[in-house]
């Protein structure tokens, strides 16, 4: 089923629109259609029939009922920094972008809180916060250019999960623009608060389907004073993955455990960073806290169970430089990848930590048969694991998307889920009833009615319209 | 609007029940009508006309779609331990209790996590994993008693959710059984996940009203492995806040932040805990880590700025004795204001921690200006107070009934809520509309028509049907 509109919806919501907004704010140039097509998917482009720049709560809600008005219609967006093609407008139609929206209205150091637009960089918000001594620590991989309302639309993760939970841990409020217009104020502003259902909980992480953060109240922490950074080298992916256990077991529980395997490794070696020769595999840890000597025996800590698992060396980070190089490192991985062949298809799958081993050996296996380069890294400390295929032709294609049902499937089987934190989209919108039962699928279909009966918010997501 | 059965009704609704239960498992006797019709709320009893006594996911599924099928309203609860009557039967039917469903399924020191019947009492599990090296942090005052299952309900806070969050935060998939008995299984086992809606995070805190989970899987951390508890003492409640505050802001993220005003401590005083003569107020305070001497620094630094913000003393606990002599102290306080006045209707507000002391005072200003006493004491580091109106004269209560509003005012006015961690319930369900607004009612009712069309799980609770 398409939403496509016609040339006579288009036109005339097209001239609505245009009544009630800036010219600078509504874009039908090609380049910005094309622009506004794609995200960071991999999924190809999909043209938009025009962008809005939104700028106020008001035009976020006149669009919204502009384009229920007309039947058009309409894809939120934010950096189009997304995994998972949720803000590409696949039936075309208006993409309703707040990157302009990019105040940030408040930081309270009293309360813990921030007061933040959409549209607000999620790297700009740590730095802001960080210069009063607080912190905001979930860190999706694109920080530097993604945004917080897009972050809450896909409940984004990041290394920091791991000891700090992700974007959902932080929403406490929002001030949410219902489909049709409607503008709601969601939740709360205080730290604790269970006043009638929590809406806030249902809508972070709906993909853009449910409705239009425009403004997000997050909760912030005192910022730690003490970071220590250290790089374990493997000979071999499974030792590591093994030793990641070790650790947490062991009962310390770090700010980060990201697993690089051999082909990742081989894919960023020598850009910035040199990894020892032999390096099979490597875990980049990160402790922090308040005590400079309990952080740095708590890395100390680490590194020894570490080493007992099978680690051939730890590299100390001795100071910002080298941390910020290590990191460069690890957050280079998914472009250096790109770069070893033309595609690149990466999967978000998240298993119980018990499972890892087994399945990092299932997808390397996997692989080999089909005869594709999977690299695999991420979040080993949550069991979450971006396993990437790596192909050259086009012609290979059935084969990759034949991969990719295998690499689902498998971790439903050991008790995973097919998106950790990229969320379902587009790419994964025909696999997820492979793990949610039709009841399930039903209950969500229902709840998108209720909140879009015209189905008309970006359409085409998550699961198939019925 | 009434769910209230008709005789006829009600008969045939037991003789189905009966014919797919044990006899032990439905009760109609007086004693145990009277008991399942109240919980910790002080809002009297309102008797069932039949418990059932839940063992299996399939009998919850049965008498769900048996009560449906016969129009009579089904009440589920756990061990009675809230405090906002949200487990009451207003309309008469049946209770369903799922206290006899409390097997731990599984302890996962590898994946750090737990499956969990909703009968297991929220201590009994906090024990179980203590005993591998795991902590389960969320801790309601009725920890020893309250289960796990009433937790997921309502949401349960504690003292240490200052820094360890609440129930919702550790809930990672739930078994679901609908209002209308399909059983769907929720969320996922992984640390991560975002496939889908979060039907989990709409679904706790809904106070039994949108359904009833059967199996909860929980994540856990690693124990930490040092404790430090100490208390302050304040000459008065103001500076005790006013402390709290700058604890948080200098940096320190303590486990607990316990305050309690000078009503609070008389009525304690003595009650195996002596505090020292002149205490207007005082704050518990506990920090955590896995690092003797950087949690001892912590406390030490903590302790110091509570000095230089007034605090007059700071009594370190010795060892787990003297710990669990303080944490007596402040859990017997419920307990030991009752016994101060014959009636107590505790509220449970939460506002900024800005607004923290210019709440305070308003609510002791109030109180004065009423001729109520109120008490307030509660999770300050999270501005979270239970602020108590004891009162000996039933002729006393329309003044307290507009004391309480006059708090939900007060709360709202300065950014906060009517409820922290109690739940709305029926205790505040005709405040709620304080709070929130028109359209937000609109929608929850929606979710609720399209869980339960007909209305009959724990009516009456949350918001006023249409």
């Amino acid at each position: 089923m398409t939403h496509r509109p016609t040339a006579a919806q288009l036109e005339a919501c097209l001239r609505a629109l245009a009544s009630g907004l800036a010219p600078h704010q509504l874009r039908t140039n090609a380049e910005a259609l094309e622009d506004y097509g794609r995200d960071e998917s991999d999924l190809g482009t999909t043209p938009a029939d025009a962008v809005v720049l939104a700028e106020t709560t008001d035009q976020v809600s006149f669009v919204l009922r502009t384009t229920q008005a007309h039947g058009v219609p309409v894809t939120p967006c934010g950096a189009r920094s997304g995994k998972s093609g949720g803000s590409m407008p696949v039936d075309g139609g208006v993409v309703l972008s707040l990157e302009r929206m990019k105040k940030i209205k408040r930081i309270s150091v009293e309360d813990l809180t921030a007061v933040v637009e959409p549209g607000v960089v999620t790297g700009d918000l740590m730095k802001a916060v960080e210069e009063v001594g607080l912190f905001y620590p979930p860190d999706p991989n694109s920080w530097e250019w993604c945004t917080l309302g897009g972050n809450v639309a896909e409940n984004a993760g990041g290394p920091r999960a791991l000891k700090y939970g992700v974007t959902r841990d932080y929403v406490l409020g929002l001030e949410w623009v219902m489909p049709r217009g409607e503008v709601l104020r969601l939740g709360r502003q205080t730290i604790k608060g269970v006043a009638g259902y929590d809406l806030v909980g249902l809508l972070v992480g709906s993909e853009g389907t449910l409705g239009v953060a425009t403004e997000v109240t997050l909760q912030l922490l005192p910022r730690p004073r003490v970071v220590q950074t250290a790089l374990l080298i493997f000979p071999a992916v499974e030792t590591a993955a093994r030793a990641v256990t070790a650790v947490l077991a062991g009962g310390i529980l770090p700010r980060t455990l990201e697993l690089l395997d051999d082909v990742s490794i081989r894919a960023v070696d020598g850009r910035g960073f040199n990894f020892p020769p032999g390096t099979g595999a490597a875990v980049l840890a990160e402790v922090d806290g308040n005590q400079d000597d309990a952080v740095f025996a708590e890395l100390a800590q680490l590194s020894e169970i570490a080493t007992a698992h099978g680690a051939s060396e730890t590299l100390l980070a001795q100071g910002d430089a080298q941390r910020e190089q290590l990191w460069a490192a690890r957050r280079s991985v998914s472009t250096a990848l790109r770069a070893l062949a033309r595609h690149k298809l990466s999967e978000d799958i998240a298993v119980p930590r018990s499972a890892m081993v087994d399945t990092i050996q299932r997808l390397k296996a996997m692989g080999e048969e089909l005869g594709l380069t999977v690299a695999t890294y991420g979040h080993a400390g949550d069991g979450n694991l971006h396993a990437n295929i790596l192909f050259d032709s086009p012609d290979q294609r059935p084969l990759v998307e034949t991969a990719l049902r295998r690499m689902a499937e498998l971790a439903i089987s050991v008790g995973g889920t097919i998106t950790g934190e990229h969320g379902v989209g587009l790419a994964k919108r025909d696999l997820l009833p492979l793990e949610q039962s039709p009841g399930v699928l039903q209950l969500q279909r229902q709840l998108k009615s209720l909140f879009d009966p015209a189905g008309l918010l970006n359409p085409g997501k998550v699961f198939q319209a019925l």
